[in-house]
């Protein structure tokens, strides 16, 4: 049986590069081989012990790569060819997979609804910081890349493209509108191109930053705004002249964050919700107008599947957007703990790194 | 000039039946003589200063009558036309208005939006708990009452009926939907309704006063849970086999209510939140999967305008449902002090009371 | 090989009953011993030629049945279990599947698109006028039959349920809506059927077999229109006061129904159209308001999928509506030419028969 | 009584400058004075009669001015407000209006419903290519211009801007769809200019006029096809490897681009069209799968109202795009009959013309 390097979840405060197995594949699987990963703000949360995994997982879902192999019963791929994989698996068969809920796949449970059921690389199952992995449900998750795209070029369309965009369209941003953004990092970058790729007219960022407000008005904001130095709440409803915005998206996690969303809308507004939490949310009741405001609060995790793949590499391809600016670092992938070091820092004005086996 | 008889708040505790003018009109507006009017919850709230409202204000926002004299400018009514008007009289030519959002009715202000706005009846302007109301902007608001129906089977239209459907409306209930309902007075009573009329198949109403869940029962209730005798969330999940609901609705207004709208729901499930808070409220960490459940929440003000009590009062005519049968009880205007008294107390199994001048 | 009897598709003008071995299943399928099966419209279009299939196919595509055998990689069934499937069994991977046009599945194809191509049963592969059926991606399309419900009952899901329903859903009725629709057959009694339970509020049927109309009432209309005894369109606008209606469905496949249902439309109203067409249509200019008039047009195939089969389940088990009624006659398999020549000749009033092996 | 100059039609084939009184405003009207406006294909159709309009009627809709006088019952503006108003006016108050559905504003109709009925200016009102122009509904209707921007540059929102862009909203393009553009006029392009702020990531624009395709480029396109040297079908097919769009934007009013339209999408997708057509349309049978490919055809009519307006003055701000490059020719009113005679021939390269009193 031979071997692979992989990113293994050891314990809290450690992931480490070890051996492991080549994975061995079902009828509809298929074994891709990486060429290129990345680490999300997510695998931090693992590595912390903040979201508990099995000990020994492979860490790790934005895969980019090559079929290695595949399964018997999958048709319409063949061997060698350039792929990329949702971080979001699903089956295609659950109940949640029918009413178009992939992300909340139940394959498996009774009803066949399974909160965050879909994500099950380096979460459920081995992930994507390795040398190889085996991909579930080949035929719902495999997208090949069209030529001439980097493996750079498509790297954040596993994870943070596809999240950032749906913020924009779970909450329905449409040609004029006005949206705010709170967060800058990744996901909240991506946000921001979501929104500009969706028709809005005034967009706005906010972070503290430098560099990630600068990255902001590159993909799309309109105005920046450096919570540090300004009231943030103050400035957004300064920028829109007391109207507030239309949509305000959440882009970390925080309390603070989520109510300064829903203090920056206007009546019937929508916050798109694309954070983390760790702790119980606080709805103030006069940012909620007592329940009478019209609002909408929608949450949002990242869409997969090999549909939703193929769109976010078209988007790509036709020069829209490019996130590539995304990756300030490169790394072997026999240095990704540097890599972890680094990026769980947030050392070097990091955005996103590229980590190739 | 001539004086009616109206219900006016005093000051915190007292609603009195007094002497006033019989409202002018100006060109946009008509008269309406009130032949039967209703208390709503939110008229306890103000009789208990919970809801602030301008000291002399006459009460009520549900009004059915017959056009007494039209604004200048009114064209399409003409008077002595028996009539209902919304308990939300939007002005149509708001930015909210022109966005479809017409409780959120900002005209006057500098953007066009304005949380809960569109109320005016009993909250800005006088409203209807009189012998005569002046309708603004009538060329929105007045709708016909078709032939044949009595003024207590269009009662419910302004408010309840139109909120209540809103509910299930905004909630997107759908066919073949299990939907769960947090508390059975008038509104919930008309979310179970709604949400039967929208083709949810399995309807779960909640209460714990008898006659409550049996009028739930007949309004379309599946399924009645006393939350007095078992513990809600169980039993939502034991009837739905660990499911869970599509849709829970809100229809009370407690931090318990809507968290227990949260832990029924399925993942991807939407909140759709009726009703009026009196503090902040709390989202749980663990229901509301960290953030990344596809949860919506939205909240709903009641509908108003001519075109939306058109289609109720159609709903009606066509018999499809009949809500007549909330009215459990009946007063003159003159004795509309001992109405609050028993409605405000809850008393002999008081759903809705009809106040006729 | 043992061999089962099942309907054949001979040539034009033939089906026939005939031996068939019992068919063999791959590691994805179900062998299902089917109980109860019917006759569509669209095999009557088969018999007759105008729709084209293999010779030699089994024809049928409404199944209710027992799982005989399951393949080698289905999970979450058991054999023995009471199953039905939908006309329509999509593959739940490909790209049409993924965008929830599951209808339109293209599985095996460059794109993942293919018109029609979810229709496999009694189309591009072996039906349910059988024994013994084959279905193909069981996981995604067996949807368990509630306890309780007999086959009967269960029978319409399949195809006329789901499709007629379908009419209302895309049409986006809604409470409170006023909705003609034309022709009273199996679909278009199921439309009907669908717009009740989605709010309608005033219902038309048309057609002008008495029975129909009879029937059509049963399931909510609230007007019948017989189109043999007064110009139909006439008699929607005098029923609508000039109004018109929101919601026009077609459920035949003539232009003489698709034009009607232009007529009697609103501006800014929706035809639904069900109907399997035989020629070229003619949208009328007038009709059409020359284009500007925010007309909308959805066609709808039938939804399938077990997601899609237990919500409709759910309906028949809760009582909303009883679709058995229109079961008016009942054949074993081996007298099915006889129930194909009733059926294709509509003698005795029939509406659906019930084939059972 | 002040006398202004106005275009007027007199007879078919003949729109000329003439003399006329300042109108008169009532109550809710306001008086603007125009600085400057433009003709559009529509206006070619009254010229040439094919579409019928009142002798004496003052041709044009599409206002950019200052407002000269407001009516007593107008608030919210102030004279000397640089506005533009929608080509459709709509009251605000009927039934349509109330449905969001502005555009078939059926204002002092029996239901409130007609088609085309928000279409006012230079149709059942006097329009704007004259000194004055009375608009109605003033509070429902006059957009006031951010400070900065030229005439110029918000000239092409009134109508084109507005009708372009819903092509693409009311086609739900989305991010990374692929959208086919028939027809590069003015309205053409807008829609392409819609697509891309929409987020679609292939747009295919097709004319036959080398600087319309040109135009096409600069405004989104990425690819543009000339139908007089290749079959566009053909050549859409090609570009899209087969697969077909998933929304045909028909942009003339023609049965060869609508069915072009057709038989380029693929199963599932969205026919939006804006053409005005003058004849009957004929849908194929096979471009429509028999009417079971699970298509949608929408109409729109330009959008109006005052928040529309805004909206697309946002997007003009913010610099998404710039449409006043279409402006390829100045006029004085003095001469406009020179200006129909060039735009009615599209001489020059014409795309729209600015005509300034």
């Amino acid at each position: 049986m031979s071997k692979m390097r992989a990113a293994i979840f050891v314990e809290p405060g450690r992931i480490v590069l070890d051996e492991k197995p080549i994975p061995e594949i079902g009828p509809l699987d298929a074994l891709v081989r990486i060429s290129t990963t990345t680490i999300c703000g997510t695998d931090i949360h693992i590595l912390k012990g903040e979201y508990p995994v099995a000990r020994g997982l492979t860490i790790g879902h934005e895969p980019v790569g090559t079929i290695e192999k595949l399964g018997s019963a999958v048709q319409g791929y063949r061997e060698g060819q350039r792929v990329i994989a949702g971080a979001i698996t699903p089956s295609g068969h659950s109940a949640a997979c029918l009413c178009g809920a992939h992300s909340q796949d139940g394959a498996g449970t009774k009803h066949g609804w399974k909160a965050v059921g879909g994500w099950r690389f380096g979460n459920t199952i081995d992930g994507c910081q390795a040398e190889y992995v085996r991909v579930p449900d080949a035929m719902v998750n495999l997208a090949p890349v069209p030529d001439g795209l980097t493996d750079e070029q498509v790297l954040m369309c596993p994870d943070i493209m596809s999240t950032g965009f749906s913020a924009a369209e779970r909450g329905k941003v449409r040609i004029g509108d006005t949206v705010a953004i709170f967060a800058q990092g990744p996901i909240g970058l991506c946000a921001t191109a979501g929104a500009k790729l969706s028709g809005a007219s005034t967009i706005i960022g906010v972070d503290r930053l430098p560099e990630r407000l600068n990255m902001a008005r590159k993909l799309g904001a309109d105005h920046v705004v450096d919570f540090s130095k300004v009231d943030a709440i103050e400035e957004i409803m300064r920028l829109t002249d007391g109207r507030g915005v239309d949509v305000a998206i959440e882009a970390l996690g925080t309390q603070g964050t989520f109510e300064a969303c829903l203090r920056v809308l206007r009546p019937g507004g929508t916050l798109s919700s694309l954070g983390v939490y760790s702790s119980d949310l606080k709805i103030p009741l006069d940012a909620f107008a007592a329940g009478l405001g019209d609002h909408t609060i929608v949450t949002t995790l990242c869409p997969g599947g090999k549909e939703r793949m193929r769109r976010l590499l078209s988007v790509v391809q036709s020069g829209r957007i490019d996130l590539q600016r995304m990756v300030t670092h490169r790394f072997k992938l026999d240095d990704i703990e540097a890599a972890y070091d680094l990026f769980s820092h947030q050392r070097d004005g990091v955005l996103k790194v590229a980590i190739t086996p």
